[in-house]
């Protein structure tokens, strides 16, 4: 099986990310078939699937006679933060928290909530046909305990496919997790002692900042530059004048903003926090899932001999999040790791972890990945174009370049707790923007998921949710 | 299916908890077997089907043209602990723990330290013809993420099952997770704050210590009465006079010693601590491998209208461990639970609930269970035998009447942590008893898992422990 995506994706994706990052403004004229098939080397045939494609998509349209136009999907990008203060330590607000957990314990909700690829984007067949392959061969084997740091046939996939992201670990320095959201919590626990403060950026994952609370912890907020994650200079600042215990950063295609950080400020941030001892947890949950096919360099490549950085990273975005297969990935704290790990859950469940050791070494995972990316990024293209033409004026959108989730600036004045109740009423699961910052921050804000196959059903939620908004 | 266990099993039984219980010593004749099938109402080939078995475990012994005779088996129990000043807060040494941890990452020891039993003792083919049929009929189910609390049929099971134990409990009561120590883990979470002091009984599971130690806790040791668990005038002595804020305890077999509180002490706990506001962790695992089939009622069914017990079980000691499916039981701190579900591990994995609720309804689990328990009395009854013939005179040895552990203590002057390094060099895993109290008590005990099956392995190796605790 050839590791190359077709030629026309490759050539759609091209053109997709031009029109997002502005190169090609709303209603204006794509190329020609020609002119492009000219331009970029290809077959006239591979040019019009490539439209096509992005048609479906509704990122542009034909007119008749005419040719193809760029849609009017552009949306203002989020607002830059205002510069303020230097951040303090906060401790966090529990408000909404329990009516969004109630709202993942349902399952007849649009799922706009859930950052999680619907099964029939991922690679449910084939597990399915692993795990009952091993089922019948090592039925002992797979019932057992599988001990920390767990099984090995899966610590050294797990090292080489960081090896190919350019990160150089053994596979003893990998500990197998029941998800990265495990890995982030036994890494708090080695790190931290309860009343630390430990650096996160703003926004970031409501489940990273529950964690936080649950350990005590306080934190210090730095906000998002955008597209580009934390505000490095704040970061610098804030290191030297807080007294930090640890960082948890989520670089690639953060969840919720979509952010990822430039290698640049990767190493930066690496470098200062290894001079001031601040260990950084790495949060690499959608490092496989750049749009463009590009594998972000994870920070943890960065930190050099002494080893700052525990990566933590989990299949749930990318096989199966029913496996609750994940990894915390160090040498200098593998010890401490696989104690806390052997007295919080004891051992990783032992058939999924022979089951993503199989479908990394026995199936062709990159050809899988390929269309997930491309399916995620016609998603948000998708998304993009329904809420340019359906919610209201005013509404400010991230622009990621991967991962599975929106996050959307609704209008002054408008009030997501609102809408996140007025949703439920209709039957869609959304998460209001407060949960992902201390102190009631991101009132204004929502975040979507776009990890749903794309149906009328989700369009339709879509374009009731810009109605909503607009009452 | 019938649920009865053979007539000559339930005989055997009785025959063996009278030679536990004393009323017949070594060396005593066996009543013939004419007698027994007259005794207990009987056919002469039942008595001797119940002999031949007894004789096989090496509990009795014939001797030519004379019968049946109890074996050389009696061993002294346990040393009573003596009586000192009241207990104390303490912190916890982690001495040894280390290198414990890499015996269980071993798999070519003789597991005598691993307290789960082996897969051949487990309905391990039945369990694997479930997952496969499962991940056959629903893969997109089974992959996708199963959030707190968890699968609705599986707490329907596991309501039910603690139902038929005497324990009153809705299925909306029931929070699934990743076996029982991350129930016990969420449940410290929930319950404590780092600083607060906890009452544990001592010698107590040596996870269940870690566990208290990661979250910053204190412990307040109180001794147990040899076979009936925690000494109750201490118990009640420390609640009154020491700032404990819950209690975790193993009420039936408990680990490593074996006790079973008896139910008045059960009852008077459960209402001491609930006058004085201390929530109960009740750690259930062993609570079904009671040697005569009965099962002890838990604390839970004590607590009241209150509600002041969280019931923490698993499957790990009876269907599978690799599974990692386990409950924490609490109408009243259901939410927090919930809570702290979600921001550790998430979810727990989906298949393995969708098993395990199918192996309990669709599965005679008690026809297992019988066997089960069968099959661990008889290797308690080895295993002493086997102590009694090799070891050296002035051992003790606990009596179990369940679970799956023995509780060692080396005649005076004998070091465990040197008999634990022995072993190692001899390819055997044993639990030095170290680690089963803060601050270094029982250096002259071992923990034994009676949990394999018998083998020629396990019982050369049992003679080799012997051999270097008498050098």
């Amino acid at each position: 099986m050839s590791s190359e995506a077709p030629l026309y994706e490759t050539l759609a994706l091209q053109l997709q990310r031009r029109i997002q990052a502005g190169a090609l403004l709303a209603g204006a004229r794509v190329p020609s078939v020609r002119s492009m098939s000219q331009q970029a080397g290809v077959s006239i045939g591979t040019v019009v699937q490539a439209y096509q494609q992005l048609e479906a998509q509704g990122v542009i349209e034909s007119r008749p006679q005419s040719g193809y136009y760029v849609r009017a999907t552009r949306l203002p990008g989020i607002a830059p933060p205002r510069k303020g203060a230097p951040p303090r330590p906060r401790s966090l607000s529990r408000s909404m928290l329990d009516q969004v957990l109630a709202v993942y314990a349902r399952d007849d909700l649009v799922p706009l909530h859930s950052a999680t690829p619907d099964p029939g984007l991922l690679p449910t067949s084939r597990i399915s046909s692993v795990a009952r392959d091993l089922l019948r061969r090592i039925p002992d084997k797979v019932n057992a305990y599988a001990h920390p740091p767990g099984l090995l046939a899966l610590r050294q996939q797990v090292a080489q496919r960081l090896g190919l992201a350019g990160v150089e670990v053994e596979p003893d320095d990998v500990v197998i997790t029941a998800g990265a959201m495990e890995a982030i919590t036994l890494s708090l626990q080695v790190l931290t002692r309860p009343g630390d403060a430990v650096l996160v950026e703003r926004p970031t994952y409501y489940g990273l900042m529950q964690a936080i609370e649950a350990r005590g912890l306080k934190v210090v907020e730095i906000a998002n530059c955008c597209d580009d994650g934390p505000d490095i200079e704040l970061a610098l600042k804030a290191l030297e004048t807080q007294p930090i215990r640890a960082a948890v950063l989520i670089p690639s295609f953060s969840n919720p903003s979509g952010a990822t950080m430039p290698d640049d400020a990767r190493r930066i941030l690496v470098q200062a926090c290894a001079r001031r001892g601040v260990p950084i947890i790495e949060d690499d949950v959608y490092g496989e899932l750049g749009f463009d096919g590009r594998r972000p360099v994870p920070m943890k490549a960065y930190e050099g001999h002494a080893g700052g950085v525990i990566l933590c990273g989990s299949v749930s975005k990318i096989m199966a999040p029913g496996l609750r297969i994940g990894w915390a990935v160090s040498a200098r704290w593998r010890e401490e790791l696989i104690r806390a790990k052997s007295f919080t859950s004891c051992s990783t469940p032992t058939l999924s972890q022979h089951v993503v050791a199989e479908m990394y070494a026995g199936t062709n995972i990159d050809r899988h990945l390929r269309r997930l990316r491309a399916s995620l990024a016609a998603n948000v293209g998708r998304f993009h174009a329904q809420i340019a033409s359906d919610w209201p004026a005013g509404t400010r959108v991230s622009r990621p370049r991967g991962g599975v989730v929106l996050w959307v600036q609704l209008p002054p004045g408008q009030d997501a707790h609102v809408l996140f109740e007025r949703a439920l009423e209709h039957g869609i699961g959304i998460i209001p923007g407060t949960l992902f910052a201390a102190s009631g921050a991101y009132r204004d804000c929502v975040r979507l998921s776009c990890a749903g196959e794309w149906t009328p059903r989700i369009q339709t939620a879509l374009q009731r949710l810009g109605q909503l908004a607009r009452e």
